[in-house]
């Protein structure tokens, strides 16, 4: 068995992470088949520890043992379970720092950015607490006479979350968080990259499930990427699909979902650029873009790729950003002095790299990094 | 009897108006008492016809025609009374040029602004028939299981509308018309001094409600303003009063339905400033206050009255004010060319010429008029 | 050139229908291909009268005059796109006997449901008027200090509707009237059986957009059914596709419009069914299950199919629904005696004889009818 | 000076109450005038503690620092407001037990009933940090090209809450969590009698905004009830007076506050009824009366005043109604096997024994109790 980090890092062991964890959560249980994966840390491609994948079976298991309690939760009023996901949010409040800390570990992302990211989930049990008390319907008039119409929003039952690499946490968070108080069930598909996120993640949401008497409301499924999503895709048990990912694989998604008359929510690529005209505050757009480019690492949707500049402000803006860039500590993302930590693996530099070679071949300029 | 030039004017016959007309309309049918008034058209003091008031035995008449047809009309679906509103606007599009002159000769503001009143009521009309399909409550979610809340909103009853001179016929739209599809009555009572125009606007609602079987819905009572007044904000029958009118009788109308834990909408007096800085849109700005100054003779409660300038611009504005106001023709508010009509009544002219001295008192300049 | 019983319906040169008409509204234009397809009446096979089709270069001219009109239509007011509206409503409303008559002519359904479909539009168009004046977005906290968030809703761009026979003008009314008011352009391909239906309503439609200057926010392009429906799907300039039609269809148009990312309306087939228990009142059961069940000749989505009787009322409620079917006269659907018109083509009369077919081989008994 | 139970109670030091306790909150201080009122145990009429009263000069203070902190307190962005409210949330978690056994000692109703109203405070907290995050306006269509409408709902300011005794503590708590994420600033008048409930709810919130940087967010002004309530509603720098109490006094409120436009909310007094059926469920409908008469020993503005039976329920539902009275436990409210404590006070007493002569005198008969 190849040597790890593991005793390195004191948050693992707090978040209930072990030198070997279980890669899925089912029916109140932690279980897993025999295939083992490793979490890579990205500074420094070191093994952080170790994770069994979950299995098709136990896929099959999560979702009946969900449907089997889908209709105690569908009926569970909302305010009570508004007043669960208070108690997750509070439990997030207790481990922000370990959680943040492993984020920025397992992902890349400088440690205030993992904190924020615990931040983004404890906001929304937040508002959702709130909403549970205010998730209303409408009762319309009707042309009868003595009748009237009522719109009323029901939950849908098991709803898939398949998220990606870049916010291992947070996108869990906005999905699971508001479908609880809705009164659907989650069945999550966490990166294949991000294995101990989605594991301490869950840690944290199910045992507060299970101490309220709910073991199936919530269920991880960190198998084999293509094997499990596809399974989550087809099946007609999961009336919603929330989707974060590529363009590419969010297209296929649709289509498959589409055919069997699901829902999907889709989180996909960007290509965001910036204008910058003569009469713009040039130190406001200054720091927006070094913002936007730089942080975590370039790596999200809403990430700057394209500046736009008006021809009279051209030279010196490029000039200061430049020397803004310089600035940029780059280093260990737990290092609280880092400013971008790494890409988040080797398919990343690699793609980055030939980005580099296609921008010289069409004539273009590096005026910073390369 | 004085004489009147009630044959001078085609559009009051074509509205219903009589040389001398009645003031009250209660259970589907006109009626007044002996006390007689005249019309007086601003522009030269001329009768332009005579109206018999209302009494106060005629008022207890339409609230008990009310009373007896209010439970029908609630019952009436929300839909059914949105179509009775829909052919109230198209009767007002069928009168508006009509309604407008009229409005124009009694009230004195120019004719273009008369029929904007009139337009102002059949798109008030437009939006409610479609309201009448959408007037929406809630649905909520409870606390208790296999329960849940309904917020609905239903009729009040009647509505008492009391409304001023300076739009005689708008006001009463935008209440009346509101108030129908939500399955209110509205009783009301229009200024002393425009009962043409109550009687006018009256005959033309009324007449869509009897074609559709509906008496006592709307009921007109225009009799001695004071008496009527006191009636109807001391009636525990009428839930809600909109009043518009001086500030000073709406702080009274607002103490005396608080007595009796009524509701109310005031719709009073204002004292409205423009602040031009020194980078304002000069031409933009002189056009907002010439027309909100002089619009309906500054007789609105959105009046401009005060206009702060920024000493960088104070002399080119005010000549420019000043040589603006030079060309405003002041004349017969029925003339197509005039821009300014009369102001309404003797009392307004007397208090304009107090006005005027108190401003020499206090040591103010009179740049334009006067 | 086959004879055809134009000459024999007065309504259709009311309605602008000739006897050879064109399928293709473009720009402000009627225009078509050579390809000639008849409109059959299914009371009795015999041709109406004749429909050129749009071609797919029509197809193309719609699109591209679209979307030179777009940016116009979407910057006009709200509430000025809910007075066309209005204004089409009205024309409905002249128009409804005829249309009415149209639609039972060449659909089939009964004349008081080709009336009851002219109102529904009507209705929509009331509703829609209201609603320009209505649609609102929202204005939400921020948590950041001086900032708020703004949720508006703006115009789509070509709204691209595929309606079905059975409905062969509501559908379009209830996409295209709620699509003006919000903005958007409507590219109609009606269903390819109710041609006559598709060239009057759209007749309507575009008249008053065109006397309020709009030649092309409303397309007609009434080709080949799979041809166009096809260019439709797999348009990027259609952002949202609304189809009404078979389940079998609606699952590619779905597949189809997902992979590009669009939007789906879907308006599919149903399979409806009634349970009636011990204590229901069985007269009004009866009358629902009739009219559910005869409406229409039993072709619309939501036309019941089963019936679930509790044993201890089953005799009797079979007894008085086949007695109650016996009663209804099946005839030529514009005359006013008939209850339940022709079923609307060759291909309907050869499944309906299948499905008897199917229900003895399986066992089942044909209580009335076959 | 008068001897007291103080020491009697633990919870009396928890909560932050002292023998001799200050009854004003102003300016993150505690004040007070001379004047010294003695808290009374209604079950025993025993002392309990004292507190010294605020005065005019204080009540002005009070205001005029709420005055100095309004901007900054609407300024603050309402998510934020609104981690405060949960804040205060948990500290009425921390302090339910106590602050409900104070309810209880205080105002006199039992144990469970004192912690329900803390409760009800935590859920409202819980509702409005939600509702921080989604207190909506409009936006909304213009006629005018180019322009659209917001509808935006601002902070009024301070808003002063008169409650009474029945409900020392929630009847704050709804208006004030409420009022602070809109931006509003909440001055208190608790009832005369009940000044323990309000200085230890005042220190509750007070300190959690103190710890947030606000002073005078929440003032606490129980000082003579007359005269601070006179200074309160006549004040015109309180835009809202929400008044909890008599019908009678209400109707002075409301026309005092109306008479400065100021607005109001009422919750004033009740005369409920229950009608029972012949075919109503019996046993849900004595357990619903029983409970709706008996709680907070009859003294809530919901509580059962009235029932109508049908003729042929009636003797068998009045000897189940009598023999559950009799089962009702009546006792010190702090002791857990009480279902009913005691009247309010000494006026309370009188008031019901007149009632009783009455009834005797009216010819009603006494079934239970007298």
């Amino acid at each position: 068995m190849e040597s790890c980090n593991y005793s390195k890092y004191d948050f693992l062991a707090k978040l209930g992470i072990e030198e070997t964890s279980l890669g899925c959560y089912t029916n109140g249980e932690w279980a897993a088949g025999e295939t083992e994966v490793t979490s890579i840390n990205p500074h420094d491609n070191s093994v952080t520890s170790r994770v069994r994948l979950a299995t098709a079976e136990q896929y099959e298991l999560c979702i009946t043992s969900m449907e089997a309690e889908k209709e105690r939760w569908m009926l569970t009023p909302a305010p009570a379970r508004g007043e669960i996901v208070r108690q997750i949010g509070e439990k997030f409040r207790e481990y922000k720092d370990a959680l943040g800390s492993l984020i920025s570990l397992e992902m890349g992302k400088i440690k205030a950015e993992g904190d924020g990211e615990v931040q983004e989930v404890i906001d929304i049990c937040d508002f959702a607490c709130g909403l549970s008390r205010s998730l209303e319907g409408k009762i319309l008039p009707s042309e009868r006479p003595g009748h009237f119409m009522l719109e009323n929003w029901n939950p849908l039952g098991i709803v898939g979350v398949i998220s990606a690499f870049n916010f291992p946490c947070a996108v869990l968070g906005w999905n699971a968080i508001i479908g609880f108080v809705c009164g659907d069930l989650i069945l999550w598909k966490g990166a294949p990259s991000t294995p101990l996120v989605s594991i301490a993640t869950t840690k944290i949401i199910a045992d507060v499930l299970k101490a309220n008497g709910f073991n199936s409301v919530f269920s991880l499924c960190q198998g084999d990427g293509v094997e499990i999503g596809q399974l989550m895709t087809n099946d007609k048990r999961i009336p919603l699909i929330s989707f974060t990912g590529s363009t590419h694989v969010g297209r296929i998604v649709s289509q498959v979902v589409a055919k069997r008359f699901g829902k999907c929510i889709l989180e996909l690529g960007g290509n965001n650029a910036v204008i910058v005209l003569d009469d713009a505050n040039v130190d406001m757009a200054l720091k927006a873009c070094a913002f936007s480019a730089v942080g975590t690492a370039g790596q999200r949707c809403t990430t700057l790729r394209r500046i736009f500049l008006h021809e009279s402000i051209y030279d010196g803006f490029v000039e200061k950003l430049v020397n803004a860039y310089k600035t940029v500590k780059i280093g260990d993302p737990l290092d609280s002095k880092t400013l971008m930590g790494p890409l988040h693996s080797k398919l990343s530099v690699e793609l980055y790299q030939k980005a580099l070679e296609t921008i010289e071949a069409q004539g273009g300029k590096i005026l910073s990094g390369g």
